[in-house]
């Protein structure tokens, strides 16, 4: 098929492109419900194939079958998800404003609604090879609102990306859609590329600061700057109230410590950093250390990730405002990592997200000292806070420091699993996002949308959903 | 006043910039209605003080008494528009998801709405010292989202600036608002260093490619990208179809002509392009004609933008490919100015933006010829299609272009007056803006907004506004 490749040239690039403007022209003008109709079918189709692309994934992956399973239903469940959105008008924003006579002189009859921005590349990540990578949330929302998707093939899973758009690619066809609709390209400079190419009108971004930071740049290249929508890395703090950490201190502990560790805390809403209470949260670190020292460690998805990690952890602890609870890993795999500090002294450096089993509790003497840390936190996609009725004045000042800096706050639970919903915000203020909406679920369908307003219109020119 | 000066030093503009951020903290969590009241207190404000006004800015803007007066009533209108936005809660965007079983697991409690998203920094435009200057859409659609605004005040009308931003300080002060909701600082470098300032967490700005240009690549040295949005340039086609052309020729040319120089061709929305057919067009053409050889030469807001128009019509002028219509101005006033040029051979140089009453008719032999043009067009902020009920055919083809081309498409009608309405866009692909949003109307406000889910909320930590 030449719409899938490992290694694409500059010329192949360039024609994937072009046939990507097409599709685009295409899949504007159809009719919505036939992307609706595809996207279920895409379902059915990787529902029917779960059991080879699971072990595709996990001979490239190091994920273990079971994970890949509940991903690969998560994807086929986002796609039936945006399926419903389409089928529902709502997310085309119709607004209508009469004729009338106002104090600015005449209204002309004014009808507005979204459409599709164009071609969409796609640059998933490594950790969820399904759900943020070829068949993720990034590619639906795009073929939801009407935009074809090159999706930039991931080094650690080719083989799971190029099964998987194959799969999509199929199902897209029989359901009449284009099979430019969705596009793979691989290779080192392939990325860069795309991103300059002139019928690329979005970018999304799943992975680190870095990585995230060279595509801005590569964009700002363009004649015409296009948005880029990226998810570059979260802390995600955790603060345990006093009268929560007194009453549920072990099941706080417990959750924390399976939150952050599970997947071996290759998550990117993973909870890095733990506000504990001095005085009455003991018991929570306790329960803490004792789940962590209960588990193996365990292979990284690869063997770079887990050098950085260790790297990471090593950098903190040999810092003197630091103190491990848990002992050096004895073997070479990287074993989950449970560290304290101080909320009167610590370094900084806590505040970089480290990718994988790490977590960093911090225990404040003070509110004063809290809300001087909280203030300081960096921006990340949740945050979470444990408070019993009895903590609820000071959770509500808290709530307020919190508010700027996450886009999802959690109550008495934890920051992993992140649902594909209606209401979901996966997306918080810098470093975490650089964008203004969701990620995950039906409203991160915006980002590939523009509005247009017909003024005047006669009814024969007025699309479908303006009320023709 | 301290929030007010023309030539800001370096150490007063982090002061502002530090004192819109406490106003920030206020607004955000102050009830929105007291923002609806003080929109509107300040509306009155500005109608009350509307005869001194207009004098200040007709003494340093050349803009003419009636033209400001009307200005200033768009102004009010616009304070009001947003005050009914506010009051309104459907710009928050509020979704609930109820808790359920799904084939993803269980879904908690998910309750989603739009939080502010800190300082705006505002850059105005000199042609319109009122409606899109400090009392303007962007401060207005800023505040009503709950953002402080700061201020670049517009070299060319500052006296202006700084007494509308006195009327609007004191107005939202005995509202009840901070005084620091609104700031304006000025002085050569300022623009820059308030850009990069971290307290500031968007930009608008309204004004040529190239300053739009320099904020974005001062932006991209911030250690935290932010969102610009920018309005930066627009040719504005418009398409006169056959039947249209032989049954309403003089009409439209009448119509197309004042278009082209209310307000001396100084708007965003003039029509510089203009397709006419070859076969039934002449009679568009010479009442076009009619109408500029009856217009005197007009001050031009600047002696700088009278030079910068000259020298742009004169190289149009002097190309093989191009015909001028109207004669070479007899003083060293910037008069009118009608070309033409073929849609078969045209230079590209047409597609770059004239600020200034100038207009290009490019005549068409064929639709071919038509399409292959429109398709080459650059963004814009508005296309206006002239097509009778016999034109609908080959009308509905141009669409599918023009709707890839533009914010706003007319029918029937001219593209200057930008209605402050619900429904409105104004607001292209590159270079007409960057941005996925609106910049006039209600729907600009999601400009300065993001995204918040509160997952399994106890009622004592909801926002009212999240049922509590």
């Amino acid at each position: 098929m030449t719409n899938i490749g490992y290694d694409t040239s500059k010329s192949e690039l360039a024609a994937v492109c072009e046939r990507a403007s097409v599709a685009a022209e295409y899949l504007r003008r159809a009719d919505r419900c036939a992307r609706a109709v595809a996207l279920r079918a895409a379902a059915e189709a990787l529902d029917s194939q779960r059991e080879s692309l699971v072990e595709i994934a996990r001979a490239e992956t190091r994920l273990g079958e079971a994970r890949l399973d509940r991903e690969l239903a998560r994807t086929s469940y986002q796609l039936r998800h945006f399926a419903s959105v389409v089928e529902n008008a709502d997310y085309l924003e119709v607004l209508h404003d009469q004729p009338m006579d106002t104090a600015m002189g005449a209204q002309p009859d004014l009808r507005r609604y979204l459409v599709a921005l164009g071609p969409v590349a796609v640059f998933g990540a490594g950790n969820f090879p399904f759900a943020f990578s070829v068949p993720g949330g990034d590619t639906v929302a795009a073929v939801a609102a009407g935009c074809p998707v090159v999706v930039k093939l991931h080094p650690d899973h080719p083989r799971t990306s190029i099964e998987s758009a194959a799969v999509l690619i199929e199902a897209f066809l029989a359901a009449g859609l284009p099979a430019d609709t969705l596009q793979l390209v691989g290779g080192l400079e392939t990325g860069r590329d795309l991103v300059v190419n002139s019928a690329i009108k979005a970018v999304t971004f799943t992975g680190s600061l870095s990585g995230g930071r060279a595509l801005m740049e590569a964009i700002a290249e363009r004649d015409d700057p296009i948005p880029f929508f990226g998810e570059l890395g979260s802390v995600n703090p955790v603060i345990v109230l006093r009268a929560a950490a007194s009453t549920r201190g072990q099941e706080i502990g417990n959750g924390l410590a399976v939150s952050g560790t599970v997947d071996n805390g290759q998550l990117c809403t993973q909870p890095q950093l733990v506000y504990i209470p001095s005085e009455v949260g003991d018991e929570v670190v306790d329960e803490m250390l004792r789940v962590f020292t209960g588990i193996d460690a365990q292979d990284f998805l690869t063997d770079a990730g887990g050098a950085r990690y260790a790297a990471k952890v090593a950098d903190l602890r040999i810092d003197k405002r630091i103190t491990a609870l848990t002992s050096f890993p004895s073997s070479s795999r990287c074993a989950p990592t449970l560290l304290t500090t101080s909320c009167s002294n610590f370094p900084q450096k806590i505040y970089d997200e480290v990718f994988g089993p790490l977590q960093v509790v911090v225990r404040y003497d003070s509110d004063d000292e809290l809300f001087t840390a909280l203030r300081a936190l960096p921006g990340s996609l949740t945050a979470t806070l444990h408070a019993d009725d009895a903590d609820s004045q000071l959770a509500l000042q808290v709530l307020t420091v919190l508010e700027t800096k996450v886009g999802r706050l959690v109550f008495n639970g934890y920051p992993t699993g992140v649902m594909v919903a209606g209401a979901q915000t996966h997306g918080g203020p810098w470093p975490s996002s650089n964008s203004q909406h969701s990620s995950v679920g039906a409203t991160s369908i915006r980002r590939f949308l523009r509005p247009i307003t017909y003024q005047s219109a006669p009814s024969w020119a007025l699309p479908a959903e303006l009320g023709r």
